[in-house]
């Protein structure tokens, strides 16, 4: 029995998310272990670090599978990509120790959101990224993060309030600017679902000064998403990359 | 009576190419006919600066349209690009001197080309380069195009035999590379039908070293198809800008 850790990117557009569904095959979960079962001869489970909606892209999700046996890192990268689409590819793929688990083992994620701020959508971005076309003042959103950096608990920032805990830490939010792109780099131990797009939203407002920077922190003490931000369009969102210390290297 | 140049910009992935066709409606200058003409609200004809091939990208086609009288930018700008799929759109139109032709009046044409080298094709400009891994030599694809700038007869370097005129001038080919991707940008009066696709298959072929520099110098000299390089994919090819002395803005 080996564990292997895979390192994924896809292109979200035609997918109903990461997580496999009885009801479609259009799940980056479900094609994976499809194509990995296909090559191995015999039904695999694929874990990932996390579940990305539909529509959101990755590059750099990783996932952890348990073969019979030890492969080369090519039965992955070419033998698996052969039975995979386009739009899906491994790009790595690790032996790791047994017990290793893609979303047990992670230590923290990177998520980057792109946003598009010229007056007409650009054909070639579209996909990749949420069209909003109005002047930011990135310094009202670095004033903003400063109050979203930290533990705390995020329950008004996600769409979903079932979690056991809601605490979150982000260690960092880094919103930059590139002609007439701005991106903004979140960093933390894990998120919410929904969590990135709603503070994406929130510093959006803030950025237009529909709100103010220390708005988000009666988020922060009523936990009332009705306060927070807008939910901001998958397509612009990007899993960058996932963490783990040095037992999952 | 009024003459408009626009500056259009498409994803060429989804289209049958720039020219109207009678058996499909999935071509640029069919659906920009279209949606002027729906706007105008009577019947208006399109010339583009040259056709681009199917699945060849634009970011700044060139077209002129007449129109019976004078509008603003913006009836180009929202109103017709309201009626245009989200993968084309009119970028700028300005209002020209009666007479101009986007195609008669241009003086030169600048052409991109992406290849991407990387291992695996990267899952987001998958649409957008032509993949191709291995490993390029820089310098002899500089060497090459060396022979090929200034005026030659290029008729080795297309695949349409009837032209009146089979010489064109080629200012400047600048070959770069970042990361994995390697870009070649192609200057010149004008190019021939699939000339700028061949001369990339020509220049990569000399990057794996398959073909020494100086063979092309035979190519100009034979003016035969057969010796110059293979058709590079249409995915990888962007017209970029169309260039038009004072008279053409």
């Amino acid at each position: 029995m080996r564990t292997y850790k895979l390192t994924v990117a896809y292109d979200g557009t035609r997918y109903r998310g990461w997580q496999r569904q009885a009801t479609t095959d259009r799940t980056i979960q479900g094609l994976l272990e499809t194509a990995i079962s296909d090559a191995a001869g015999y039904p695999v489970e694929v874990n990932g670090s996390g579940r990305t909606d539909a529509g959101v892209h990755a590059l750099g999700q990783t996932a952890s599978v348990v073969l019979s046996g030890a492969v080369k890192e090519e039965f992955f990268t070419d033998n698996v990509n052969q039975g995979l689409p386009e739009d899906i590819r491994i790009c790595e793929a690790h032996l790791v120790k047994n017990g290793f688990h893609a979303r047990k083992s992670a230590s923290g994620k990177v998520y980057e959101y792109r946003i598009d701020t010229g007056d007409k959508p650009d054909v070639f971005r579209r996909r990749y990224c949420c069209h909003f076309p109005q002047r930011l003042d990135l310094e009202a959103m670095r004033r903003t993060a400063e109050y979203l950096k930290g533990t705390h608990d995020f329950a008004g920032f996600t769409d979903k309030k079932d979690e056991t805990s809601t605490k979150r830490k982000i260690y960092d939010i880094m919103v930059s600017r590139r002609g007439s792109s701005v991106t903004i780099r979140y960093e933390g131990t894990g998120f919410l679902y929904h969590m990135v797009r709603i503070l994406t939203g929130t510093l959006l407002e803030a950025g237009t000064h529909a709100r103010t920077a220390d708005s988000v922190q009666e988020i922060l003490r009523t936990k009332d998403r009705g306060q927070a931000g807008f939910l901001a369009p998958a397509r612009g969102l990007f899993l960058r990359e996932v963490h783990y210390d040095q037992r999952g290297r």
